[in-house]
């Protein structure tokens, strides 16, 4: 068996799921016809206290599809640095909706609210209009957003009625983590994005949240952007185990990470970003001098442990439901060999 | 039970679908990682005679990624007039690929292929280059263009170094229609998308295949139109189901949409349109003063007969897998009740 | 001294105009500074009977920014076929607007309007909304659309609160030929799109008008495309002189083009296209196998006489400022010369 | 006679550029056809050290176009924070080229080239691959950057083949500044943008420098985007001039700028930035407690002065052609009654 902590986007399906997948009732959801998938869209709605849902085949598409729904043709969509939407989507925005994206600093205590206000645009010939916010929660450093901070983002961006997206891939990572419902963090936007094949273990698929006039505009978008899918309800019945079954179990993987990260720095020169260790995901930097990156990741690999390549400078390892605390140890284990091998 | 016949995307997964998804190892595929994504698109590429495949969510998400990926912004698409792209595919190619569409007529015997010749784009300031040329075969008329007709475009195509990309969306109803091999269309073309949610019954998905090189940049430009699925498995293994049970079911459609043909004849002011009669869709006309379109569909619904209205003032009747001879039967006696009710 | 025929924006700027030039108060036009750009401005919407007037770098650029200005990214644009929007703009409304095209046919008495009626988009998950219909007049083919005809579509368009813009490049020609006001043929459509540097002399530019609203949003998109220009006045002393002094003037190309065309029929194989004589333009066809294009091109260059080559197995020669009638005479006789040394 | 400090835009066509323009040969320069025009182009590709020029309407003209001819739709342009391209064009790159900004720190002395070459994009299925590089000289921000320091990026962006770009608006005022010859800063890129309606008073017009190659390729490129103009040459005569004999003029500016900044600093409560006081351009805080924008904007205008209001909490004064020595003391004196009057 291999230990997979390259995402929690490896996640498999659950023999639940696939039972519920297996004797799902479906339809063709072009035509609005799939049970499963309304009762999934309706579900997901009430959970996270939106007035409608839509499904969608990736987290990407989520964003991507919200941004297209929000904005016009030459906007300006402001977005935190390092966020998924700027950094991981292959500049998806300017391509498929023409607009400029702008970033603003989140610093270890949220936005800088009093900055971003003054990034909105005001009435100048030179000036995109400001079309869109998107905050992300939790964030893909790792590190969530205090509620309070979201309140004070969402209560400005409503003054100057500019709508808000919230990328909720994580949303109930960070719920865990900060104590409050998922419904808690998605009022804080007009939309959101949640993604169901991540710690949730369905196979595929994310989900899009805003009111019925967003989602009824968003699913013509989606048509665009070719996410029609025709008897999605096999994905859908998979989806709704995640919600229904799966939320709870992601307290394991944070523990798990905050067990990783303890381990982690048994390895003397391996240095833990403690400060962004609020979900499943763990970062550390683990100098080239001591092992090198490519030694690392060949060598855990022959262990039947596989992890992603440095970021910036950083490893990031993702506790799932793919991981226990024994599979820890016997990384642990594995790296404290290959790093003593090599230096 | 329900008689659909809006469209073939209609059908259901078939039992044996629904036990190879319920067992289909996955794995994580924007990593590469799915064995049965990869099984499927190994399967389909030799199957079609192309190097590589790659699933997509749906067929307009694998036409509009097949444009994408092979023009530049400011490239001119030329496609056949009334084809799926242009009409039914929510004005994607100039959203997500910034270019312009324009038509050339396709007639009964297929293209004007000395006309084509005249409307590729010479060396002028005042001229987008011709980047692109979409066959569609089956067309979304219901008609099927020769295979000899298909060769003097690709050949013309060729010559002046422009690719051609071919919808293929009923690609194995065409291949029936004409007595040909699906991989003798497919050759006409750098690119083709097959779809496996109609006539062969798969839940969700398509195919896009061409060689390596393309599907390899296809592959990237997926993730950026959020076609980047995980655990895809589970779709790809009623793909495979689709591809090597059900495509010699196809003969059944065929043989009952001529069926239906016939028996629609004998509703005296029903007039068929014969010449597109190649494959599972009958086109017809029925006068609104011998019975109006909204008493029409209405009526057959409460029949349990499903029907979608009028487009460019013709009905169309697909058949499909969960058609049978005798719903047709139905179908028709209850369409002459209705006729003599309202006339 | 050169003649030239290949089109009338050869048009040289008169002497009048060159003082005007020399002598015009100027401003920043971005800030709205430039008294000249706004009187050229005020007197264009009044001659034209627009509530606003923006004046931009071309025709193209104009056209373009009124498909902008009028739609959303998605939308489609209906428009002529063979019209300069789609044959003779790069593309550039896939590229700047993201805005599919798509032609009706326009007739030799002008545009069907019932077959216009039916392209208009209904309410349905595959259509991208109809956002835009473009008249021309006068046409790129030399023909004149009938006003009643223009005021059919408008009432069409209107009922389903569809835009009209009229790319007016040559509306004065248009006007003349129809012996009614370009006013008339203005209060066809929302915008109009008129060019000052063809019949009517001016150096550079364009204008486009439409609503106070329109043409308020425009000259925000004017900025976005790099339109903004600064002292511009220079140029729209140009402009004045080309609305007020040179309209009368186009009389003469008129003549000369029925002149022009009688002569070309002296030649034999000259074929002239009659039924398109309607401005200053005189398309005809030649056979290669008399004269090959480039010998005729290459030939009359020798002679002073500068033309383009065909476009679709067609001539267009057109008169302009430039061309007297005895320069047609020394053009025809050239061309006999040519045509019987060659054949 | 009004003392314009909004911008050095505002700046007329000098007398000579006047008789210039009345006396300019001409031609349709979209044939090529103009000689003034190329006369221009010429003698700036000369100067500038560059292969080929383009005339275009305007600064964002050209970054725009050369955006868009260096790039392809999808990629990703590093340019900047705060610069012209992001802050000042109304978000054309997203709509005109389908490409995502990107922002780099640039400091006081300088760009931190380690960071910069940590942004270039990886080969990741996630990433949008980094297309152009833009740097900015003099910066929208008053400041130069140092040759070397250009010299460090263009290294860099060769070693990975990015192209760079250079907006050079006030190249001419950066060379002064930094005591080299302003070839030497557009040797730092690919392509260079130079405006001519600014310090060189010409009153329409930049120039876009680089390869023949490039150049062709920005010539179709600036028809798609409806810049191809047709007797520019009058344009053009004014822009020879600002070429040959205005780049010189420039150092009174410069001049000026200081002494209005030594000026502006009688006043209590004006704070100059000093660390960016490197051209034509002054920038300071005036705090609102002690005058209002309003009522400052508003009681220059009083005394004949145009002042733009702060951008992000800055005033902006720019010295020009038009504003002598004397004009400052004036504008001083006028500020001094306003502060006094009331606070
Ligand atoms: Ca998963
Ligand atoms: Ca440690
Ligand atoms: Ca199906
Ligand atoms: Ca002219
Ligand atoms: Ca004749
Ligand atoms: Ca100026």
């Amino acid at each position: 068996m291999i230990i997979d902590l390259r995402s929690d986007t490896v996640t498999q399906p659950t023999p639940s799921m696939r039972v519920a997948m297996a004797n799902a009732p479906v339809g063709d959801d072009v035509y609005g016809d799939d049970p499963t998938v309304n009762q999934l869209e309706k579900l997901a709605a009430e959970l996270l206290g939106k007035e409608a849902a839509l499904f969608v085949p990736s987290g990407t598409f989520g964003n991507q599809l919200a941004i297209m729904t929000h904005t016009q043709r030459g906007n300006e969509v402001l977005v935190g640095d390092a966020c998924h939407i700027l950094m991981h989507e292959v500049g998806a925005a300017a391509v498929l909706s023409g607009v400029q994206i702008r970033t603003f600093p989140v610093l270890d205590d949220g936005i800088d609210v009093e900055k971003l206000g003054l990034m909105l645009r005001g009435d100048d010939i030179h000036f995109p209009d400001t079309g869109l916010i998107c905050m992300e929660n939790a964030k893909s450093s790792g590190k969530t957003v205090p509620l309070a901070n979201m309140e004070a983002v969402y209560a400005l961006a409503q003054s100057q009625n500019i709508p808000i997206h919230i990328d909720g891939a994580r949303i109930f990572n960070a719920a865990l983590a900060l104590g409050v419902e998922a419904k808690e963090i998605a009022a804080q936007g007009d939309s959101v994005n949640v993604c169901l094949s991540k710690g949730l273990c369905a196979p595929v698929g994310s989900l899009l949240l805003g009111t019925k006039k967003f989602i009824k505009k968003a699913r013509k978008n989606r048509k665009l952007m070719g996410g029609g899918l025709r008897q999605a309800g096999i994905l859908a019945a998979a989806g709704i185990i995640g919600l229904t079954e799966m939320v709870s179990r992601l307290e394991e993987d944070h523990q798990n990470a905050r067990y990783l990260a303890n381990r982690l720095e048994e390895i003397d020169s391996c240095s833990v970003l403690r400060n962004r260790l609020d979900i499943n995901m763990v970062f550390f930097t683990l100098p080239e001098s001591v092992i090198t990156e490519s030694t690392l990741v060949a060598g855990l690999l022959e262990k039947n442990v596989k992890i992603s390549g440095q970021e910036d400078g950083e490893y990031r390892f993702v506790t799932n439901h793919g991981v226990s605390s024994d599979d820890i140890d016997w990384v642990i284990e594995s790296m404290k060999t290959l790093v003593s091998r090599y230096s």
